[in-house]
């Protein structure tokens, strides 16, 4: 058997896959509290769902011909079958969708890229979009999700702010090159907008720059403000772009405050065409995708992530077959108090090993129960950690389990 | 665009999505009281890591090139994964991971199956499983763990059990006919095992249903009894098979205590020698898979599952631009109390819209705040089940809310 995992592809094995779930729990309860519902589609769509929707970036969709013969093709992102969603189950589809469609989405997608450093060619997007309101108030809305978000996760942050409409008299190319000034510095940009072209570079820059925030951006600021948020956590920044041509309004990204020009968290925008260009329904939309590897990163780097290497709470171990069942009806008596608690399984150990298991897992407390135990009528707990142990009574050790 | 979802495959709206989350939740929180970790492995494998696993089966793996030339097959089965990640990470391995390895894995898995009702392409596999013990306490922790998730899940079930070992001397043909036994009858298993060749058919099956106990299954039952679960939970069946041939000792399928021959809800057992076949390691394993379809589909007939269609709690209205501060100050009052609170976003529409919008998506209540409430400093709530509404403090609506 060939025991490798694809090439660019990764394997969550239980320490780092708990990581995840402890970050997407905390990112769920903050959707679920701004009024975001799951959506969740296919892994595969037909192939023609997909084509024409990315540009340059369609060679590296995964596309095969099922065994029935159906052109398909591997998710690549969010949007595009959120957009198919929309069409389908919305306004002039089957009716089912309530306008406006306000969805998180939380899965795999599949891009053939050169794996780099980090990036895998299967990883999980995190999307919260609210689809079908052109008001500014959801823009407003996508704002303070961002905030809450990151607060629920500990990081000091920043959200940086721009108005795509600010830039449409800009072509894409300089666009691209002004994009990199918080990454590269300034001397690059100019540098890189005078090998394109741009003879008056270092003037296309600084206009850019001293660009005034708009009359929209204005009026969502105003709103995050009445919703009790303060401006210290915005930064307008007309020098802003985000890669992706489709954004038509606000757009943001957020950085940790103390680094701002490291890679950002997490970004989004309004993007009012793009939903109505795939489904022929004509529907504003604005969202944010967390940016989940970079961000559990950064949580590791701040030191804000404290995730146990394991459920297990405790391991009651068997000191000898004589006890049995004592440790089986230990382990029963603990769960029913809700205390994750695994039991040893092998009679025949010696209680060393039972330990090292204890250890390599990563369980924070053993229990034993041997002869004097049961004479006397206790358990004892060992901390794995501090490498103590107490003998006392079951109901105690329960207590300090629970906490 | 083709607005439509690939054939056998499906979406789940918000509305479904939060059942499956919901039962997903209860299932895990049980899986961790155990002792179970998380695995996640990727979507795709290189396609020898499939090849020569699923007999017959393996017409129905889908597979295809990469754009890099990779041969690559989409999962099957999350056995085949997780006796890689064994191989890979364990005894042998990288000994990253500490034997017995206990992990969950809740991942989709992939069958180019013609789709029935009810059957799709792509579907959630939930399987729990301890790898590297051969102790019977490893079968009898399978057997609690069942227990108490579908008590978890409120669904009053039998373990019917049965040891694979009691069943050698048949042939397979033979077995698979005794196998539909509780689904079909003893007229039409007597029928196919003739069709079949077995002249003495009735025979035959006559010495199945009379085989006793056999000794490791009277072990691993005492273990359970001591556990503090009853006898009567389980069911010895001597004619449970279970299709895969990959079975070596105890055998387990969960059916609905009030129709025993219904589809199972699970199904589960000790096999020995799958993992080192496909990874070179010998480790005997135990394991358990939740039918997740089929047992969502139980609970809604049996009335346990009651989810509300969206996580939102309250839609706070807009009555007037004039008061759009108040709604804003509001919602953020809400959420800070950890209330799911939605905002109307659009600040020019009737309130008779933004009722029929929280009516539409479900949410159980809507908040007013117009002149009358403004002036005496209150809030109007409206029940949107029944109809009613009561002008009160912002504090006791939060208590409301909050219960």
């Amino acid at each position: 058997m060939k025991t490798q995992t694809l090439k660019g592809f990764k394997d969550y094995l239980p320490a780092e896959s708990l990581k995840r779930q402890f970050v997407l729990q905390k990112i769920i309860s903050v959707f679920q509290k701004f009024g975001f519902d799951p959506l969740e589609t296919p892994t595969l769509e037909y192939e023609q769902t997909l084509t024409g929707k990315y540009g340059e970036e369609e060679k590296l969709i995964y596309k095969f011909t099922t065994p029935g013969r159906d052109k398909v093709a591997l998710k690549y992102d969010l949007t595009v079958p959120l957009a198919r969603v929309v069409a389908q189950y919305g306004p002039g589809g089957e009716q089912a969708l309530p306008i406006p469609f306000k969805r998180y989405q939380i899965q795999s997608v599949y891009r053939g890229e050169n794996p780099q450093k980090g990036r895998y060619r299967e990883f999980l997007q995190c999307d919260a979009d609210i689809i079908g309101s052109s008001s500014l108030l959801a823009d407003a809305e996508i704002l303070a999700l961002v905030f809450e978000i990151y607060k629920e996760l500990a990081l000091s942050v920043i959200i940086k702010i721009n108005d795509r409409a600010l830039l449409t008299k800009y072509e894409t190319k300089a666009l691209s090159a002004i994009d990199k000034l918080n990454k590269t510095g300034e001397e690059r940009v100019i540098e890189e907008l005078k090998k394109k072209g741009y003879l008056d570079a270092k003037e296309i820059l600084e206009e850019v720059k001293t660009i005034k925030k708009s009359e929209n951006l204005a009026e969502t600021e105003s709103y995050y403000l009445e919703m009790g948020y303060t401006s210290d956590s915005l930064l307008f920044d007309p020098t802003l772009v985000r890669g992706l041509d489709y954004y038509t309004g606000s757009i943001i990204e957020v950085v940790l405050k103390k680094d701002q020009s490291s890679p950002s968290l997490g970004g989004g925008g309004r993007y009012d065409k793009l939903i109505g260009q795939f489904s022929g329904s004509n529907l504003p939309a604005v969202g944010f995708s967390v940016g989940l590897d970079r961000t559990i990163e950064a949580m590791e780097e701040e030191k804000v992530l404290n995730v146990p290497q394991t459920n297990s709470k405790v391991l009651v171990t068997l000191f000898s077959p004589e006890f049995l069942n004592k440790s089986l009806r230990l382990t029963s008596s603990l769960r029913e108090k809700n205390i994750n608690a695994e039991l040893w399984l092998d009679k025949d150990n010696k209680l060393d090993r039972q330990l090292k298991y204890a250890d390599q897992k990563g369980i924070p407390y053993c229990i034993i129960i041997g002869p004097d135990e049961v004479t006397k009528g206790l358990v004892t707990l060992k901390n794995m950690r501090t490498q103590t142990q107490e003998t006392t009574t079951l109901d105690s050790i329960i207590q300090k389990l629970s906490s």
